[in-house]
């Protein structure tokens, strides 16, 4: 809607909610193209029965529409979770996070999708950030300790995951601005922490030692209790400061980093492989000219322990399109074993966004559909409708080792 | 020519016309797949009325008949450019021309085309140029003053612009390595202009904190005139010595260069926005690797002053081709509003070259019936010819506010 | 097979080869988009006559299919060459290499396939390798002399190259961290070579200065003999220590290297052109991200002395693949004159992958046949006949000038 010259007042401002509903659908009809524009339709095509076009014209009959089949009973969010077929859900959560509503809705036999936590402690890792030592002090509570070192985070972190681990956590989720490998000593770690705890400042240099150290550990550990590591990178945040100023972080103000040395990356990966405590592992890059350098690295760290360890996630965020995700599936098909590909996920935080999944489902549908016709694979209905369900649901099960039957 | 082993006798030497000629549609059947095959074959069409197939065996045929056509008074320039239904032209002129030429086309009741001066300073930018101090001579005389610091190049440089608007001048071009942000205070400007001005080397880093401030400086100008920033970056100049010694400057040696931190190019923009003062900005890269990172960046600036107030521009240069359009446009399309794309310019010196214009427009609207082929959008000829409308003609117009009326 | 999640022991392990073929004909199936599915199918298309699919249900039949065919006098190394249509190969020979093989085959009159050797002298430029040292003496033997400063490398070199010449060599090859250019002294350089050899340990700095040298050294020496230089840059080696300490370097721990600055690379170019000494060259990136930044450096360096002195080399190792393929070759479409591509080269050891070069013609032909429907070049089968048969085989012969005739 900026791009498309809206006025703030509404976007995020202070105009009723028809009249936001009517610049989005004036804007829709603009974004030719955009998968904004393409989700939208399947939303309202599947949960509104609406198979008409949204735009200016239409905006008021589609809001009256909307509005009256909301407040219908099939429309509450767990229904729509459950009419969407979903079977398990993993919100992140802080290694801080009580989980108390994680042990609200297990204890409620009325919902049976499964709701487990994972595990996300970017604010653990990112020890440059003001507010560093307040974390800290938010997570020894919950761990019910003191924390005044690198070995105080290390045993603090290992209690929660330890909990973390007893509430069904399979997987952790960690935002990079690249996968950085800067080794150092233990000795060197500790004085970093203390120099920051002590109100110092980091240097860059210190900042990526630290978060070296920190990542090497926690994959250990993941590596031990059977969790996922997926680690998503190059993202640049927050860089329009005026609207921060007014609207504070995470407002839709981020742009990709093309900063990712694929060397660094790589000599991560293997200095947890080399004792043998490489995790499973899911990269995405927000960058997709990443996509062929992530393709060869998954290949140089897979092992017998599980269907391709090293997995390249889905074409995420600003490559959650017709264009990214072809791109990203055909260069993992190119350079890896697709067939083991653990497919879509949605960072998407609405409840109608399960259309997403069927939007990745036709367009890989499309791709395996496209590869049938031009002769360069088998057209075995039973072969490709086996791999289509490994991908779209089967795959992620086994890899994850999730408590669900394979379809 | 080159690429096809052809000696450069025949390319910029003294062969006759009718020999280059030759040499030039031997190479253009073997040139398969390249963009001067379609142009060629367009201008060809379009301008002499010949539809058959430029080669080695039709050079005679097709050079009798262009010569023929061009001896025709429909081919004079003027004619060449209003039988292309152009209505506005903006050639870039440097701070200290007189815009003399400018002056007589204006009083020239003759000619209804509009021509309107654009601002390229990159003289005044490029600190690191033997003849900058020269120039600035230059500067100080058509702006009537000496130039002595950074202070003079700026009080040079609004008087100037001030003349360039009352003009007509409407737009901006910079030619950069790449968008870079590297702050410095006015003293530490001031000490590097001093230091450059009594004859001494620039260092890397005071050329790089120069062109920044230079930049900020000029960004908020055009914000005030209501002027486009464009912003060309991406391309290492004349990096044949051997060649450059006998033919000079910008004669057809210049490659990509691929480094372009995106970070910077994002620290750049907030900064001139930080303070609401962020002009309509235009961003082109010459390496198509950064249409994505481009692409997350114009999402971070845009505002509701105009539609799309920062723009990708159009493919350019290298990438002025069906593949390099197609990517930069679907690119735009998955992450901005399409809609409002101010579509192909030309930096073609040829007034053949408005052939171009056809060859995007053909490819922009193939990009679109593919996608209602394939149901991304719904076929309503009324709505996508209006997009292909304003991409073609009224956005540029709308975007850049120039007294057209809008078709 | 190890991104299927398949044991070591069934890929280089100690399991019988009947499992290990089954392994990788279950692997096969679920390789939906791979290279490597397309490239097994042509193989037992062309050299078994098996026209069927290749899975885990008919690997038992396909294994004794093979192992019949096999043992038939028309699978014979040689006769396979044969059958394939070879006219020469040139494997990649060490400069210390006596070539007594090669001597072997040419005196052969039974095989009248041309082996010429192909000249690879990476020992002699990885200064930082620990057996630098040990391989200077072994090159020194071979040269008859001792090596005690850069001058004797050179003089050595120069030795061999007379004797590779000798014996039909026409073409180098190097693999490169990145085409880098970091000039230095004559002075300098015998310092870090007295240095190397006195046991201390070269700087990274110190590495890239020698290597400069050393290939601008080596490609004078390639234009006076009349060489092609074959750069291969991009990859970043044996990246799994755990692997590597079981099975050594090059068993496919591999991945790419993002970082590689095309302005160094169009410079180290300028360095060898500006003395009119740049052989003909052909650049390979490991990157399909490079194929721009390459297409234009290209056009920077070509002259009259032979058509497209200076390549693009075919979609290499992780871009062998029908995707990276059509890239390569559009991106050299767009930027020069794809007629004059020398196409494909196969660097993979097995006797029947000369089925590779035919999946490259089919590719090659496909993208001509959509060019041509789409209205893109004319229908004319002549034409287009010609410009496959010289990719596929004219303009390498005419490149390297080898001693076989135009078809």
């Amino acid at each position: 809607m900026r791009s498309n010259g809206v006025d703030e007042k509404y976007i995020t401002g202070d105009s009723t909610d028809r009249e936001k509903f009517q610049k989005w659908a004036e804007t829709l009809e603009r974004s030719i193209g955009n998968p904004l524009y393409h989700w939208s339709h399947l939303e309202l095509q599947k949960y509104f029965g609406y198979h008409g076009v949204l735009n200016g014209k239409t905006a008021e009959e589609v809001w009256n529409l909307c509005n009256a089949k909301l407040a219908e009973d099939s429309m509450s969010v767990r229904n729509l979770i459950k009419q969407s077929g979903v079977t398990l859900i993993c919100p992140t959560d802080d290694p801080a996070d009580s989980l108390e509503w994680h042990k609200f809705i297990q204890a409620d036999s009325t919902f049976d999708v499964q709701v487990l936590p994972a595990w996300r402690p970017d604010k653990a890792d990112n020890i440059e950030k003001p507010d560093f030592a307040d974390y800290l002090k938010k997570l020894g509570n919950a761990a019910d300790m003191k924390i005044h070192t690198f070995a105080d985070i290390k045993t603090a972190l290992k209690k929660r995951m330890a909990f973390f681990h007893e509430m069904g956590c399979r997987a952790s989720d960690h935002a990079l601005e690249y996968v950085m490998y800067v080794p150092a000593s233990d000795e060197e770690i500790e004085a970093i922490v203390a120099k920051k705890l002590s109100g110092g400042e980091v240097t860059k240099e210190e900042e990526l030692k630290y978060k070296t150290a920190f990542m090497l550990f926690v994959g250990r550990e993941y590596h031990r209790l059977g969790w996922a590591m997926q680690l998503h990178y190059g993202c640049k945040r927050d860089n329009n400061e005026l609207m921060y100023a007014q609207m504070g972080p995470d407002t839709g103000f981020d742009c990709i980093n093309n900063y990712a040395p694929s060397g660094q990356m790589a000599d991560f990966l293997n200095a947890l492989n080399k004792t043998d405590e490489l995790p499973r592992t899911i990269i995405y890059s927000l960058n997709p000219n990443d996509d062929e350098a992530i393709g060869t690295i998954l290949g140089c760290f897979q092992d017998a322990s599980v269907a391709a360890k090293v997995q390249q996630g889905a074409a995420w965020w600003f490559n959650d399109h017709k264009t990214g995700m072809i791109k990203q599936m055909t260069s993992l098909a190119n350079l890896g074993c697709l067939g083991n590909f653990i497919g879509m996920l949605t960072d998407s935080r609405s409840f109608l966004s399960y259309a997403r999944h069927e939007y990745f489902r036709r367009i890989l549908c499309e791709l395996f559909g496209n590869w049938v016709e031009s002769g360069e694979y088998p057209k075995d209905m039973d072969v490709l409708g086996g791999l289509i369900q490994d991908i779209s649901y089967n795959n992620a099960v086994r890899y994850f080792g999730f408590d669900l039957e394979i379809i």
